[in-house]
């Protein structure tokens, strides 16, 4: 399985992977789910990958393959907007798909879904999930994040923290925390994390950080956070059972 | 949808279940997923349930009907351990279900899963989780908790705070900021929320409370916990992206 996020603020992006891979048990992998597409000072993307692996590898290598032919009408380097790049990833995504479905056991599924952003001149930055439809979403503005793979364990921080005038600094604290929790409670999410700041407006392929499992800033990170939940659960207020009465 | 949890602890149980049930966004409705059977000082139960809310209402009056009838010869009544009235409940459910699956469309799915508490006389007290085709599992000794439902929003605190030997009075608190998180994140679960507290070698029902949304404590237990949540993530140490290496 796998657990990206990214969170769209008003000051730019922050985004992060994980990079567990597994079919079964045995054969569970460590594969990056983060590229980046970069074309200085004019256009930028990140794509965040979940899903079918031979399925994201070859989307990426397409996406490639792709911006580096000069004879390649649609490609990143030529779309014109971020929607229009959200729907030409969709494209390839389902092309990828059909072409191992056609082949296959109609039971066995390809599916992949992503998470690109970027910025393209000076267009405001923007994210995009991909269903493995083709089709896709931008986040909320109420809620400004978006999430693939392994949602729900690291679900309810976002929703408690994350809002689109947060600090860059906060949103890097907010996805590592939400990483960290879905990694503990879901042995198919693991590190090392993959994280990327991009900056609104500077198209520079933002700054990236890899961090293993042992990361001393991760383990820092983790045990503030754990010390800190048991020391505000052992301050909640005490249910009053004695006030209760018995019901049938 | 649903969520119901039970923790079991060297000193009793703490149980908890949500209210909320939905067939489509536009048929939400409020129906309670936790039923005691109790015969005081002789032996006690509790079912919560998710699931089907047909399979689910057939199963527990199937079991209400069992118990009150003196020719019935398995039934909570009867059975004489905890194993065995969790094998006559998923015996129960199996045939409420085929009884569905074959008189409709083999697409529609009439599942449902339970989690049954109990004691029986002076046996150790005792909690399983039995699964749509009646099979089921006790609780790890290293997390003695069982979830059914919307189970992964509220994972991560039991995961980290829950230990047998912790009191009943943590146990409720954590049972609760467990449904909150939940209930914060997916609107398919929601209040009142059904509580129990059942001490060991103490057969007499236990004390059952019911938390409507606007229930001071729980109003209080919310508020607590998010502004430590908020108190926390602000003082978490800041990652130095300076220190980090740009790359390619």
């Amino acid at each position: 399985m796998t657990y990206c996020v990214g969170i769209q603020l008003n000051e730019g992006m922050i985004l992060a992977s994980d990079s567990r891979t597994n079919a079964g048990v045995d054969q569970v992998g460590s594969y990056p789910k983060m590229f980046t597409f970069v074309w200085k000072e004019e256009r930028q993307f990140v794509l965040l990958s979940s899903g079918n692996l031979a399925t994201t590898q070859g989307v990426v290598h397409r996406l490639f393959l792709d911006s580096e032919n000069p004879s390649c009408e649609t490609s990143l380097r030529t779309v014109t907007d971020m929607h229009a790049a959200a729907d030409y990833v969709g494209v390839v995504s389902t092309e990828v798909q059909k072409r191992a479905d056609s082949r296959q056991d109609p039971q066995v599924r390809f599916e992949a879904t992503f998470i690109l952003a970027g910025q393209i001149g000076s267009a405001r930055h923007a994210m995009f999930l991909i269903y493995p439809e083709g089709n896709h979403i931008a986040p909320s503005p109420y809620h400004p994040f978006l999430q693939i793979g392994e949602t729900k364990y690291g679900k309810p921080i976002l929703d408690r923290i994350v809002h689109a005038d947060m600090s860059m600094d906060d949103a890097t604290r907010c996805v590592l925390v939400s990483l960290d929790s879905t990694m503990r409670s879901n042995l198919t999410v693991g590190p090392p994390i993959d994280l990327l700041r991009i900056y609104r407006d500077r198209i520079d392929g933002g700054i990236r950080a890899r961090l293993g499992q042992d990361d001393p800033y991760l383990l820092s990170l983790c045990k503030h956070w754990h010390r800190g939940l048991e020391r505000i659960f052992h301050g909640l207020p005490p249910f009053n059972w004695e006030r209760v009465k018995e019901q049938p």
